[in-house]
């Protein structure tokens, strides 16, 4: 199993805490490993209490499915074939700002943003996405 | 960071307690303080036993979020951008009834009450909100 | 059942934290009726904030066994008749400082004080039955 | 209520990484805040996976009653006045490798580390205590 070092994660979660303060949000910012574990963790100051929670909820929900969570929303609406999967493992986050973390075509880890809107949150996690893969 | 003192808790708890009394509502009431932990708890003669639980939620809920209660459950009904959100934090309350307090313009904890309607249960929050305030 | 009301629950806490001042010590003090359910709380500034979830142990195991939290302890010892007790019910605290409430003869509830030496936890505590006593 | 910021909890985890390189064991570290809340975390590559919790948990401990993780153990061994106070708030951990933070004579949050030795855990988490003081 190819997975995400500690350097490769601080990498991504600086690359996050950049782009939040470039966004003027406060964010807590997680990543997990390719195992689902937690690697790296920080919470801006004056960013919600309640986000640390789940911005490491986020991270995980993206790896365990191999999909960004806000996917894993949609097909978890009342009526949808998934629908309440997320009281599984302890409790998932179905909106946006979690997401797989891809190294040389692999799955390694995860990212999980959370603070702001969900459109915030997005834009946070893919610019930490983005620095692993270039 | 600011933080509520015991006799500031104590005092948004006797407002609620009066104004539940004015409303003849028997109340669960909670006081949380900057970080999210208890400060104040009081419940009346005949209030229901689970919202011993649910007041304190609530009071949480509004501090890691600094908003109330009510306005997460508007975002987060199925299909809102935040559905699903009350599986975080060990269990949310997302309708009304908690709310951030104010002191000099700074968040320094947050109220929850429950035990009657929701309109009952914020009308009571609001005044505990307002003794700070004034 | 006999149960304790709020106002009597508020006259043993207002005790103990007239006792605490008196002794120079941050509680934190926690009333619960006959019913193991929570009735009254209060953290002084400065106080422990892990002795919130103790302080409520304690007032706790003191109703659910109708004896003081540190008699449960003697018998709970290594090789004691009650050894391990305390992992059943969610976790029990099992030295000094939870005390039955006794009002005409009969037990209506509990108090539980944390946040400095046993001793001083019990001396508090302690106050708080008297003043229902009386 | 003083509480550490972001650039000082990640200073704090860094000097605790640095001393860990030193040291050559790989670590987990975490860094709450003086609400008890996660600030910072990182896990070395090839760091057990079961410090992830124990880290923080021994950062809560020393936070929750302001003072060391090995110093709440020494008093709750078997016969001692705290015996089995670790089954409290939801788990503590009670042997070294917890610290509370201190600047300018505040107890501002707690620095847990895990991975190795008790011995080396805790000489990781003085270098972070220590970073801060001076």
């Amino acid at each position: 199993m190819s997975t995400i070092t500690m350097h490769q994660a601080q990498s991504v979660l600086n690359t996050c805490l950049n782009k939040s303060e470039e966004l003027g949000v406060a964010m807590n910012i997680a990543v997990v490993d390719a195992g689902g574990n937690l690697k790296a963790f920080a919470r801006m100051d004056g960013a919600w209490l309640g986000s640390i929670d789940i911005a490491q909820r986020k991270a995980r929900t993206a790896r365990f499915f191999n999909m960004e969570s806000g996917a894993l929303g949609e097909i978890s609406q009342p009526g949808g074939p998934l629908f309440n999967i997320e009281v599984s493992n302890g409790g998932l986050i179905t909106f946006p700002g979690g997401i797989p973390l891809v190294l040389d075509g692999q799955i390694v880890g995860a990212v999980g943003v959370s603070g702001s809107t969900v459109q915030d949150d997005l834009e946070v996690a893919r610019a930490g996405v983005e620095i692993l893969r270039s």
